[in-house]
């Protein structure tokens, strides 16, 4: 009969450090820096995870205007409501303390996704 | 003195119509319709809300790995956490039936912002 626990001993292999650490200061700013890093890093993916369910959710929306518009024969692009869209998000930029010229790049990238989606339905 | 004041008389100019409308029924449908674009872009403009801001937070927090980056001499462009997030980026687009090839070029977009922002901290 095989024994499967294996006592854990609390040995860990040590941490590969560099040749010569400047300091035992230097490695723990080091160590500090690394775990913050990681913070923010986990922070990111999880507003990642937000931003790529709200595209999901945005384009069911922007496929039915799609739809709508090939069924009424409208136009895929509609120039007036993407100034008012344009001008609105520059707005919601400031407040959110965004670059609006990002925030203005951003939506063009969204509406050229949308608007080739439009014309592939209308082809 | 002049009065600034305009009462408001209600009347509205009649909406251009075609000329000859086809029935009833196709004014109809172009009013339902008309009524179901206007509701997708009421839930299209609360959604970019929801984008700018998530947005706003995550540059917060790519700001402060720029920072830290900086004062330790990190490189600005990380591929092996770029390859991981676009790898996770991916499931998490199939998962919102998001085009995943669209997921793609979104995260590399939002990258290429964040590395030209951290190269400024680091000029």
């Amino acid at each position: 009969m095989s024994r499967t626990s294996t006592p854990a001993t609390g040995r860990q292999p040590s941490p590969v450090l560099p040749d010569a650490p400047r300091s035992d200061a230097h490695a723990d700013a080091a160590a500090r820096a690394a775990a913050l890093l990681k913070e923010h890093r986990t922070s990111i993916d999880r507003l990642d995870a937000i931003l790529v369910y709200t595209l999901g959710e945005r384009f069911k929306h922007t496929q039915a205007v799609g739809k709508l518009k090939a069924e009424h024969d409208l136009p895929p692009s509609d120039p007036a409501r993407e100034a008012q869209q344009i001008a609105r998000l520059e707005d919601l930029a400031t407040q959110a303390d965004l670059d609006p010229e990002f925030a203005k790049a951003f939506l063009n990238f969204i509406i050229q996704e949308v608007i080739r989606h439009h014309r592939k339905h209308q082809e």
